[in-house]
């Protein structure tokens, strides 16, 4: 049904809505605004719902904050904060729990490097737990990090290395970041997507073959996801379909060229595209020019948020201050 | 006649080429090949070539090298060689002669950051002349080199850093290093072009508005683009030329249908894309995904080719040895 | 009389303040302190005083701020609004008149590469002035910066280029921002001086040969200059005082032993580890491990300053708003 | 006996010898000498030796290049042969076994960087063997490399990464590459020491608190070690050392100058040194001023001396074709 690849529970149901006029069945949305910032909480509920939105059972929950894109310091305030808040209400910590962090991603890529340059912000704790536990500050909580790299770079699959590291240090939570590939080029760097369902095969900016979750890894697995490009095919496609909904508009209804016209859209042009581009072409993305400074700003956005969220004496004024 | 913006000579000459089915007159081109490396020579040697190539009257060198995409080391030395040599024939190097090498664009953004990149890799001697003339080795001539930064970064003119500084300093000659853009993904980290007309206003994948060549600062000026882009608006409008190509091989000639997809094609799509496109995303690029590994690789290239150039001791064996 | 290099006016006075036990003639001083953050203002008034401190007859601000050390945020906040505050004091500005920020020293040498890093934090806005007057904020004021790099690298005296961008853009002043080397560890990373006299030849990490003051480029010179270093015979040299000081203390005054030991204080000592050390070593420097992390925050914190000091609608609380 | 600390078994073995003027019981030395570059065999038999030298039972290879100091290329590149050709005498490798290369240390930190920027220059192939073993080239054999951060980043001990990683992807061997402490300045970035006993704790310019050995690991450790700094303490004990031996030799022997000289000699002298500085400045290391240059060097340097080692198709010839 969603042929078109998106990584963001909120496009699924955009998709779905536009084409059946209804909510997806088994399904629980709640949408709240402050500030600039908009949370969409999707709650998966039935299989149903599952199905048709091709996506687990469980909770997503997306924050838009279209200020970013002009670097609105305010938005960006608001926006770590509101990624901690949502944190805290789905999976809440305490002293006595450790946290993993990790950043998926090879940190040679631009567009992928957000989820390696977000943990190179973060707030560590556990070894002050384990080695120095007097030291350890009232309103912090055990907190580990790593950067795994990917394939290409470390010859060993990313999940491999998950799994030999929480087999040796049990934490009780996972969470881990990445870089995902949006249908619309207005998502790259301003949409934040936390799923409590873990990491799925195929997803993100590289490509990523296990499966980071509960069954693979014992222990909850939350997923940020964040934007970060389009790929070339899609945009073209929906580049043609804009175009000739703009040609449609100066057209004389029920002639030929209408009818042409309105053939040109749909999956069968996207097909088309793939196979005129690709051998041209290869893996190509279609990022704006400013790919390396949204890049170094979410991953701060994003450390504030995951700092607010593991620290509680690190209130939501605190936004930069603890910032690696 | 070319509202399609191109950089490249070698481009303008083939769009011509397909339309008019001749060669441009005033214009002399010659090709040679070797070991994987295509060089081709064009000469724009009458104003009317130059009109209507839409560049001034001069050398346009350009050296193409598909196998860079494989990353294949024999081509890599190939091209840095052939660099070496195109350059030692259009502007000839001495040691009572001292040439300024200026890096282009911007460090921060991957495709723009070659320039500096490469200027980061050259082997700089002129403080060597100046203050250690005993320690001069033989077979090198004094080499100075600048990144000054963009617009956006410095608040200051690139032409006007460059200008000052080469009021103070006087070099023989300017060899100015730029990131292109190109229409054709094929030529991202392909292909190399050296002209000795300068640099134009609006070239590059940043913004420069001041020209760099002889008129502007009292020297002959070399430039060498690279294309590291290709724009979105370009590469849509290019996907979709191809996409109707296809359609209409399986279409029956002469039906409506033919005629509406020919009708899409040309200046006023691309006019409708950008239209479409631009309120929409802004300042898109198109790249591989591996730009941050084709930028390091090609800045080497160039350097290299320019060691080989600028330091007649440095020998075609000789590449890689000299890379800072 | 003070042959042990210090780039410090106040480190000058308590050298002689040591020795002579006096305030040194023809010079103010000046101590206030607030929040951690001491501010002591040296104002060398007469010709008597620059010949004994061995720099010329103006303002030098020292900041000593030690909970740097401990990367105290509240510290780091007060230190940037000092500088900000003493930078207004000696040197006001106004959106009629231009600052040039000059980043001097090496960014591939961790301890001298904070000018440059620095400089690649400030907001910049002497282009909007320039071409897009219209959309200039209010309470910002025309800034422009440029990191020009060091000899080694550019084969361009750093003085050529500074003289050369100015003459071309003509600023109002230029503030100079350079790594120092300190007699004292505890100085490294928790210092800064302002001096209004512009930059001497041979201070600094690295090796600058041409004064960059109101002599050279014709408009005032503001430096701001931290220790980041402290060179290995100096480090060496204090320290066989400190020893022979522990050794003197648990020793028999009047013996031999006493006497020897007070005779291998001083400069001859000085001079013979200098001589010790040359020909094995070379330009060793003494930083603390985390010296990148280091750098990092005091560029930071300078460039917060900086932003406050330039930009009045920059309050006291942006601290790290502003931040690129 | 050897308080004053090194990693070094060839300084342990020198120590030894000024003291004692003989060779080490248990011990087998083999030297030789090629194109400027020394190579030392320490062969620790028995356990006699062992307990002298400090050091396990095992093989200590030293590649010592003075010529690397002055950027000699020829040097460079005998110097990756050398590494290439002693690993393959102590630890062969082929098609059927896995080498997981272990990056040690902190990438922020220069001097302890050279672990992680060696692995990043690698030739990593595991990957291929295991998902397109047919595309898998003549002459290589299954290459993973991981660089596991410091514990003061990740939060988790740098042991329990690697026992993770190894637990799942059971390697044949290990090979971790670490940065070093020396006792002399003009070993740094000249020695690399190859041992086949592993890394033991405390040892490298970070701390590592756990064995990276056989017995922790279940394979074979290999450990590569560069010295890159000199501890602040050990340098200015050997400057006092060589101090007094200058004025030795200026003054009278018998006299009582001569004796307290002697005294100020040895084990006491450096204890009060540490004393002296410890409160006042903490961990201070003394590098070179071009201290990153020269872990760029000696990184390539390694990876090239490493890909000789695990790709048998890579020649001797081939250094810096294969570097990333």
């Amino acid at each position: 049904m969603f042929n078109k690849r998106t990584d963001l529970a909120v496009e699924a149901r955009e998709m779905y809505r536009e084409e059946k006029k209804q909510e997806i069945p088994g399904v629980e949305v709640d949408v709240t605004e402050k500030e600039g910032v908009k949370v969409t909480r999707v709650n998966i509920r039935e299989e149903v719902g599952a199905r048709i939105m091709g996506k687990p059972v469980g909770n997503y929950i997306t924050i838009e904050a279209n200020g970013l894109k002009q670097r609105d310091k305010d938005v960006y305030e608001e926006t770590s904060r509101a990624l901690g808040e949502e944190l805290k209400r789905i999976a809440p910590v305490d002293k006595e729990s450790t946290t993993l962090v990790v950043g998926l991603g090879n940190w040679n890529v631009t567009p992928d490097s957000l989820g390696p340059k977000t943990v190179s912000h973060l707030m560590v704790t556990r070894h002050i737990f384990e080695y120095l536990p007097e030291q350890v500050d009232e309103g912090v909580t055990p907190v580990c990090a790593i950067s795994p790299g990917v394939l290409g770079i470390t010859g060993i699959e990313t999940g491999e290395i998950i799994e030999g590291i929480v087999s040796r240090i049990k934490p009780d939570r996972v969470i881990a970041i990445d870089a995902l590939a949006s249908r619309k080029m207005e998502r790259i760097n301003t949409t934040i997507q936390i799923a409590d369902t873990g990491i799925s095969p195929g997803s993100g900016v590289g490509n990523k073959r296990k499966e980071l979750n509960r069954e693979t890894l014992g222990v909850p697995v939350i997923a940020i996801g964040v934007p970060t490009v389009v790929d070339a095919a899609t945009m073209t496609s929906d580049t043609i379909d804009m175009v000739v909904d703009a040609m449609v508009k100066q057209a004389d209804e029920g002639n030929e060229f209408y009818r042409v016209l309105q053939k040109m859209k749909g999956e069968d042009l996207y097909k088309l595209i793939r196979e005129v581009l690709d051998p041209n072409i290869g893996s190509l993305v279609v990022t704006p020019k400013e790919i390396d400074d949204m890049i170094k700003d979410m991953s701060k956005i994003l450390a504030n948020g995951l700092n607010i969220y593991l620290h509680p004496s690190i209130g939501p004024d605190d936004v930069d201050r603890y910032i690696n």
